[in-house]
């Protein structure tokens, strides 16, 4: 089912291209020298199309042939290869792309990827009309082309990538990234934070092939049900809006991070890909039309695709916040109000059973909880399942550190504990659970809070690095909802 | 010299008190159970004052006597103990306290610290007037109270503490808490952030000394230089901001996290130590006539710590960012913006200096300069004065990761060599410099960082956690320069 119709034959070509890169029967690296361990581009990408091992042919260029020393052979041009290509990835430099472009259109490549930079974004008359002659010559043939300047495609299903990092494991989330290290980043945090993905484009200076191009294809794609995106200027402004909102209407969210909205910003960006970044003024009408949802951090991209897997239930906002520690929980507090989460009191019915098993001095049971002790003995169901059943509460968010000393810290077993406490509970709540596990500060507490994380995330917990993060989170996510 | 001079007789009766809470000849815990290793009250003060090992003399007091498993005597009461006590500090249950107060009026103790909680903060009645009783006696014998439901006092010079937790080392920054938690956080986050403290006072219910008593103790104090504070109501805001003025006017910054300024934090306030937090709206007006710098978050208060500390001479905004990645840059820009640090293109010399040895494509060498090259060679001292010499530019940020895959990373002892390089080249340079280890994903990644930030802490350069903590932490010392 096609759920986004193209407005366009060469609309169509396109996404046929697409779908030959991220899933393509045969690819040729341009660009890879001898050494398997060098950190040439061309390396970088058979690295990565190796490490997922599902492309049936994978073959190397080099001028000068010969082969890797693995034994792999270096092919002199793509003529010399045996079968058809079906996708190229060019790692060579500028000076050599007009040759390159010749022998793909010989070849009968159907699309072509650029890694190779220094074309229009050097800001160069030159390297421009370079970047433009390319682009005609594409044209000419009938060849889509992905960048130039830019990582390409990621397809943890199709196979080919740029990365070496990451999960193997295919995932729900997909991705449109300006910038290929932005992607890369947001795949390696994807570990910790339990997001594994489908397919990722990094599309660079965009000469040909753009995000609308890309946002398309995740919007139709089977294997996606979450887009995000990095973006530092959008080319063709209507198009990617009219997919957007047709996609979010559909039900599938994109969580658009928008990179150059300053000043500062817009002149790096020109500088990163030669992007127009346009102004926060108009981005913010730009996001409501399309009805993305706003993250303004790699970080925030992450929480949100945690938020939408982990936390589909989330009904309203009003939260009850647990977790040890009486100026911890005031600011809990503050840090929900200023994002919209209301805490608010308990009632009666509800505080009363928490004040059975809490020591009443210097200890709130309204809400915050002042929850400390719950994690020393096994008071957490009682307190969780009490607090869920108030009619007044909407979901819950456990906060927790990982270092020592702090409350449940010198249990043994720490992590493993808490994990099972937690999520043994959350199976039996009446409303969806959340945990923050705190910044930790010393390498016991990181290896703790990882293992904890890692725990939770197995058994399909969202969690989060702050109570900051959380809190945004679940207000976009109900803010989109209601779109 | 006393930078501050009290108004009348009770305040000068006031900071006496406090000299003697911060530096006991002697102090006496009331209820010490007798296994050294258990997590009572008692225990705990027990502990952070060995710990520093200062205090002349320490009783324990318990009332069945006998002694501690180390053989430590514990005295049935006050009135046992053989030579004077200056000091005591109360972990009996509230329903002890009158009896306690009665012993110490006897022996003549100076100043009582109430860790014991369960008064007015309960929101009972009988329980608020039991907190009046006691402070009527004091009162009448002319004792002074800290707390009660709070912490009390640390002092690394003076050698009493409620914290195993922290630096030994007497340091520079004092810090007032309503919070025992929050300061005791500060304080435990401080030892990563390479920050270490003179005086802290934890006052809880503030019902006799209270935030105007301690902060004028710490403006006065020759030991320290900068004030922390956490606050959640103000028993007397005219002192307050009187002394706060005072302070800020002689050269002395106080920062201020401010908890219980929005509506649900202010009714979490209110259950934790009873106070009446006030709206953002008037905290506004008193931040402005105090001349306090704010602060939002624990982490934010070391921030400014870490700034005045490390960076007292840098002497306007304009920020020169270098660090690996284009879209990094382009975010790292955005966040300079939004926190009003300008960041400015390098004028042309700089350019030309800075393109002779970064490869033309895809690398911005105008400000954010992509400096991933310069982690993989010796570039970085001729890139850092480069950057440093351009008179556009007011101070450097170097930004980079710790994890493995990231610039420079690969190299043999990673945290080291980059430790070295950045603090050598830092001596030589005509502008401060910045670095920010951002957030590790792994656990290599975050002992790694941690060493980083170690050595850079020994070199006097000032870390930063995130491009934003560091961008906001210099906006607002900078502002406050210019009070």
């Amino acid at each position: 089912m096609t759920l986004i119709a193209s407005s366009a034959a060469n609309e169509a070509d396109a996404q046929t291209a697409l779908a030959t890169a991220f899933a393509p029967r045969s690819v040729a690296i341009a660009g890879v020298s001898p050494r398997t361990t060098g950190w040439g581009g061309g390396q970088m990408f058979l690295r990565g199309i190796r490490k997922l091992d599902r492309v049936p042919n994978v073959y190397c260029l080099n001028p000068r042939g010969g082969e890797l020393d693995d034994g792999t052979p270096l092919y002199k041009s793509l003529s010399e290869i045996p079968g058809p290509v079906d996708s190229l990835i060019s790692a060579v430099p500028a000076s050599a792309i007009l040759g390159l472009v010749d022998d793909a259109i010989a070849k009968g490549v159907k699309v072509i990827h650029l890694f190779t930079a220094g074309f229009g974004e050097t800001g160069s008359a030159e390297r421009a009309d370079l970047e433009t002659e390319v682009l005609r010559k594409l044209r000419e043939a009938g060849i889509r082309l992905i960048g130039p300047n830019c990582m390409g495609v990621h397809s943890t299903r199709g196979g080919v990538s740029w990365m070496e990092e990451g999960a193997t494991t295919p995932g729900r989330v997909g991705m449109l990234s300006q910038s290929g290290m932005n992607a890369s980043e947001v795949v390696g945090e994807g570990v910790r934070r339990g997001i594994t993905f489908s397919n990722i484009a990094s599309f660079g200076n965009a000469s040909d092939l753009n995000e609308s191009h890309f946002l398309e294809f995740l919007a139709n794609d089977s294997d996606t049900d979450i887009v995000l995106a990095y973006l530092e200027g959008i080319r063709n402004g209507r198009r990617f809006l009219d997919v957007a909102k047709q996609m979010s209407q559909s039900g599938k969210p994109l969580v658009v991070l928008k990179g150059g909205l300053t000043e500062a910003g817009s002149r790096a960006a020109s500088s990163h890909t030669g992007s127009l970044a346009g102004s926060a003024q108009i981005w913010s009408a730009v996001q409501r039309q399309g009805r993305f949802i706003p993250a303004n951090s790699i970080e925030e991209l992450l929480d949100m695709a945690v938020t939408i897997e982990r936390l589909p239930n989330v009904s309203g906002p009003r939260c009850a916040v647990l977790g040890g520690g009486g100026g911890v929980s005031v600011l809990a507090a503050d840090i929900c109000d200023r994002n919209h989460i209301p805490v608010p009191w308990f009632n009666q019915a509800t505080q009363q059973v928490l004040r059975e098993f809490t020591p009443v001095a210097g200890t709130s049971i309204r809400n915050p909880l002042d929850a400390g002790f719950m994690f020393e003995g096994d008071k957490i169901e009682t307190a969780l399942t009490a607090v869920a059943d108030d009619p007044s509460i909407d979901w819950l968010m456990v906060h927790t550190g990982a270092d020592s000393g702090g409350p449940g810290s010198r249990r043994d077993n720490f992590a493993e504990r808490m994990a099972n406490d937690l999520a043994d509970v959350a199976t039996k709540l009446s409303k969806p659970l959340a945990v923050v596990i705190r910044q930790p500060r010393t390498n016991t507490g990181f290896e703790r809070g990882l293992d904890l994380q890692r725990r939770l995330n197995e058994r399909g917990i969202a969690c989060y690095q702050s109570i900051e993060a959380c809190a945004r989170a679940v207000r976009r996510y109900l803010d989109w909802q209601s779109r």
